[in-house]
């Protein structure tokens, strides 16, 4: 069986979901970061990176949210979460989970997780004041063309659903004005009619 | 005819060989960072972003070297570039090529763009002092576990060595003591004998 490590407050809300919409059966494991869980020997032996999400699988051990989210798609095409026939539109949305990764969430963390890239508090807080903007800036590329609607690729739901749900839930803390993003918060409001979502949203408050 | 945006020194030449291992007919377009081409309305209507890669493909514009890497893989198989009937192994590759995009491009990425994170100066100098640590870091994970040998994924050359390959070439200037990683180091080496790996790299210089 499945065994997902995720961590309350973290991005992986997003394979959680599509865990959840996948219908394998699967176990999760909450890891508790407040004492640094993350960083035990135990969990090290599991991913190396100490972070999370780790997928444990019958063949070993799976990171990286985009990786996992194309990976449960792959094996669980039955539930239809991605365009797994059409490699152009599986290639957007790829590069949409992509951009959430690399640029989004990385924006996102220096708010939270400064101390990742300086020692200095001084530049730590530095960082801190350009988090409203840059997420402003990377929502709105969002808002504007990258999210098609009804959803991110059009008319087919997929797991970047998933993935722009989880961040776009942090954009309030990171100090963004949500009246400038009103496709993302009907998106947002769409997504919590779902029961999955709210049986899984429950484990990350 | 597909059609590569790139510009020399930066990520681009990721694709930019994996294009190239894929035998297609491909037209480069380089784009002058030293003239912010990249800004411009022109580019801008093309990737929104301001950002490069971008591939311009019959159906679209494509970005994000993770998306293009799996794009051309799956538009060009008999290039063989990707373990594609294996979902676990393509798992694992995208994994590694997420960890590149999303957490050491980003490490590097405070030498040279900390302005993306912080206005102030103070706190982009002290960005750069710890690029050379977490630059050392990512890749002794990389030197003592993900790297397979001799390829990244183990015996099939992919994709993901032609990234490694890429952001293994700013070490050096990173700061990061290279003798500590001598598989990566001799990864690259091999990769250099390839004259598709020198004909390519030489638009990057």
């Amino acid at each position: 069986m499945l065994r997902y490590y995720y961590a309350p407050r973290t991005c992986a809300l997003a394979a959680h979901l599509a865990l959840e919409h996948s219908g394998a059966p699967y176990e999760a494991v909450a890891m508790d970061f407040s004492k640094q869980a993350q960083r035990s020997q135990e969990f090290l032996a599991i991913n190396p990176k100490g972070r999370v999400p780790a997928l444990a699988t019958e063949r070993g051990i799976l990171t990286e949210i985009p990786a996992l989210l194309l990976y449960l798609c792959q094996r669980f095409p039955e539930a239809g979460l991605a365009p797994l026939d059409d490699h152009f539109a599986l290639a957007q949305m790829q590069a949409f989970n992509n951009y959430l990764c690399s640029t989004v969430h990385v924006a996102h963390a220096h708010r939270v997780r400064g101390a990742r890239w300086a020692d200095d508090q001084a530049a730590i807080e530095a960082m801190k004041i350009k988090v409203p903007q840059n997420m402003t800036d990377c929502m709105m590329l969002i808002e504007q063309g990258m999210l098609k609607g009804p959803w991110v690729l059009g008319e087919q739901y997929t797991v970047a659903d998933m993935y722009l749900y989880t961040i776009s839930g942090w954009l309030a803390a990171d100090g963004v004005d949500l009246h400038v993003l009103p496709r993302v918060m009907d998106h947002r409001t769409r997504m919590q009619q779902d029961q999955r979502v709210q049986r899984v949203e429950a484990l990350y408050a």
